[in-house]
């Protein structure tokens, strides 16, 4: 992998080792003489898998025997569907957070189901915040929050204490940082990001909260018929959940989520210090807000793109195009990213500046 | 893999060239220093493998841009949510045939959809047949079958021909043998059998059956919304698909289905003909409605159990022990699987014989 330096939005990079332990896990799982691939779902070694996976997210968040983990297919955008399934009730109303495209799409599932109360948007402003003193209707069956907004590079630093239970999609910062996970009642993430290879999708819920709203639906959509199944009512996305384990794995053995925080903080610090001393960068969004995981940033002359782009990707740098719907430049730094892969971009953003300040 | 036969029923054995190509994607695909789980789905190289991937599948099958190819996730147990949602109309009927475990939970799901003909039947015999000469009703708005009941191991070797739509579930012998797949208006399959890799299912459906219902349904569950982003509405489970197209790139260098079928033939008759001549063995489903994929059988005298499980296991034969259903023994012998695996197995079955018979 020498010479890159992956800022790629998602699916995105992982731990070098993260990838080498796949890559023969495809060739011999566990001395088998079998692949990872070509084993049951039901054999022991990938039961194993699945159960140390699952309490591997546990013991990373901090959570008990309350909390249920599930590793599903379709995405988290099957989540959008399943939260209000299993948890809005007929005639009842859910709150939601719109914070960007993600959580856009959320809402317009959850409206299939039910009355939604937006309680806050930043639409209007491009997202280029998180809003905030928004009142939580304590007569709301749940609130759903976006904990890192990928497309426009903004991230709550903060969570509310709420009166109902708060459902939040993770998907692009799931273990990048130490939370009181026991504020949340229901926490999805795609595995593309911080946790794995995509195709498959966590749910840690609180099971305490389920089975109330009396409605009828997919077995494929109910989450406690995924609960009673251990998360094999039928058959796993198994080779995305080994490599979910693989990934907490290495985070456990090098600190967990302190010691990746202090990582990402150091990232983030040096990535925005250069996008705001540099006078041919400025970034999107509010500053409070900004995302650790993805630092979106304009350039002041925007002539000079092109020889931006020839030299970030003669330096080896991959990923880094912003999203269509903000334009400019998005440099998406997850946990398996390094500070020296963070250092080279900027040090193309200041060879920039020498050039052409 | 050697010294090892994998008759898993699925996941289950994939080519060893295939296995070797996987593994090395996962170090670094098509030359990009960068490994297949962290490259965006948007980028060029997975994109182009999407592409190759949907174009194969109408390649093989003979059919026409008349079908849409799709790669999903959530797995066959999905569709049997996503078939009625989108193909069954508000006040209208479905037929399905019942086939066995997976047939049935394809009926249960529907109904909550809709009205459901069950056309026919085994499941008083224990599903060891194929119902025949039953009645396909003109104003249902499709039928559902299952070409083959891993479970059971049987398989359907006639197709009828049908007034209305007809929906298959090819999970378990998707690519086995040359088949007339105009025939077929919607067919779908997991991925973890003949195919690929747990985590994606393959949906190929005749376009113009869709959009009929009026019904509302969830996005991730609409075939519409999935055909207009060209399986790429949310991120595809990127593995899966890649080592579907290796899959299917080794079965069209090879000679396709034609092939296949060859191979498949002489593997299920080498095995059929060991279970028929051998006074140990009894098969457990009529002899016409026997699959290829999947060979069930029973030991005559039970207490050679304990003698026969340690003789095929001390054999490197892996993944025999029959469906809690049924009991006894299920060979599964998908397309990797080597007539050389078979004629391993048949040694262990004429050895127990000269010891015991």
């Amino acid at each position: 992998m020498k010479g890159k330096h992956n800022f790629s939005a998602g699916p995105a990079i992982l731990p070098a080792e993260v990838i080498q332990e796949a890559a023969a896990g495809v060739l011999n799982i566990n001395n088998t003489g079998l692949s990872i691939l070509e084993v049951s779902h039901r054999d022991k070694d990938f039961m194993a898998i699945m159960e140390e996976a699952r309490s591997l997210v546990l013991e990373l968040m901090g959570l008990g025997s309350e909390y249920k983990v599930l590793f599903l297919g379709g995405g988290a955008s099957l989540q959008f569907a399943m939260v209000p399934s299993n948890l809005l009730v007929t005639g009842g109303t859910a709150a939601y957070l719109d914070t960007g495209v993600w959580a856009h799409k959320a809402i317009k599932e959850a409206k299939m189901v039910g009355n939604i109360n937006i309680v806050g948007s930043s639409e209007k402003e491009k997202y280029n915040h998180i809003p905030k003193n928004f009142t939580i209707p304590t007569d709301a069956n749940y609130l759903h929050i976006t904990s890192n907004n990928t497309i426009y590079g903004t991230q709550m630093h903060h969570f509310p204490d709420s009166p109902i239970p708060v459902v939040c999609d993770m998907s692009s910062d799931i273990f990048s940082r130490k939370m009181d996970f026991n504020k949340f009642d229901l926490i999805y993430a795609g595995a593309q990001k911080n946790m794995g290879a995509a195709g498959a999708t966590m749910v840690v819920v609180k099971e305490s909260i389920l089975g109330k709203t009396g409605r009828k639906m997919f077995s494929m959509l109910d989450y406690q018929v995924h609960i009673k199944g251990e998360s094999m009512y039928n058959t796993p996305p198994v080779f995305s959940v080994y490599v979910c384990l693989l990934t907490m794995k290495w985070l456990k053995k090098n600190g967990g989520l302190a010691w990746i925080e202090e990582i990402n903080r150091k990232k983030a610090e040096a990535m925005y210090a250069e996008i705001d001393r540099n006078s041919l960068f400025t970034g999107t969004v509010v500053k409070e807000d900004r995302s650790w995981m993805n630092a979106t940033f304009l350039l002041t002359k925007p002539e000079l793109e092109e020889t931006f782009n020839k030299m970030w990707k003669e330096a080896g740098i991959v990923g880094i195009k912003g999203h269509r719907d903000v334009g400019g430049y998005r440099a998406s730094m997850y946990n398996a990213l390094t500070i020296e892969d963070v250092n080279a971009l900027v040090g193309v953003m200041k060879e920039l500046e020498k050039k052409n300040g």
